[in-house]
């Protein structure tokens, strides 16, 4: 994470691309069996015959995987205090196993907190991307940072 | 899962519960030392002298557990085709060790596919509750099922 990063840095306008996380299929099959235990996601067998063609990861996995890269390379360690959520995720196009994942996270807004002077909202909007620089989810997540000047 | 639920069943103005799963320490900390690594998921002593005053849960774990419940309860285990998306997730309270979750399905809009005959989308609006009753977590997702007339 890193260390020195406030609210101030997170100009909005500016884009950073951080990976890659590579997907397999145990991967797959341990996040689905313990969350998301449909066919899709946990049998092999029913899954080449549905509809994707395959195994793919719940999009619930694809999301976790996409916040391990936030949280290594985007979040501050000390100033990021909270998220209030996220609006408009999308999940574009199946992830599946032997996909090769990053992310592009572009600031869209950045906002000094009207009531706490000490932090702000930064707005993004995340793609993940595969190997191929497809899409295959989106997300307009908040976060709540603090103020350089105040730490 | 349901074995026999199709888009048909899923009448807008109903309200479903489903619970309880209960959360604990080792898993709190088995997640988010995988997907989300900040010290208020992944270090205790660092956790309560911060801002939540103890360990919380990471938001993407809330929500994985609350797809466990949905998988388990509300989809259809055939007539689950994928989902689109999810609009306007907020976590509003945290989720800590101890805490009794439960889930509140209000189906909120069922339009069938004006290019696919043979599905629909279902909207809800879901609720994640605590044992106090406290909502820690909404989101609104879309669901794509099929159609029974079709199965």
């Amino acid at each position: 994470m890193t260390e020195d990063r406030y609210f101030e840095d997170y100009i909005p306008g500016t884009v950073f691309e951080y990976g890659e996380i590579r997907v397999n299929e145990s991967e797959i099959l341990d996040f689905a069996r313990r969350f998301d235990p449909q066919d899709m996601h946990v049998d092999p067998a029913a899954a080449t015959r549905g509809r994707f063609g395959g195994l793919i990861a719940s999009g619930w996995h694809t999301g976790a995987m996409m916040m391990r890269l936030l949280a290594d390379n985007f979040l501050p360690k000390n100033a990021s205090l909270a998220s209030p959520g996220i609006d408009e995720l999308r999940w574009l196009r199946p992830v599946r196993p032997g996909d090769v994942l990053c992310i592009r996270v572009s600031v869209l807004e950045a906002t000094p907190s009207r009531s706490k002077s000490d932090r702000g909202m930064v707005r993004t909007l995340i793609e993940v991307l595969n190997q191929d620089a497809d899409v295959v989810m989106t997300l307009k997540p908040m976060n709540i940072i603090a103020r350089r000047s105040y730490s």
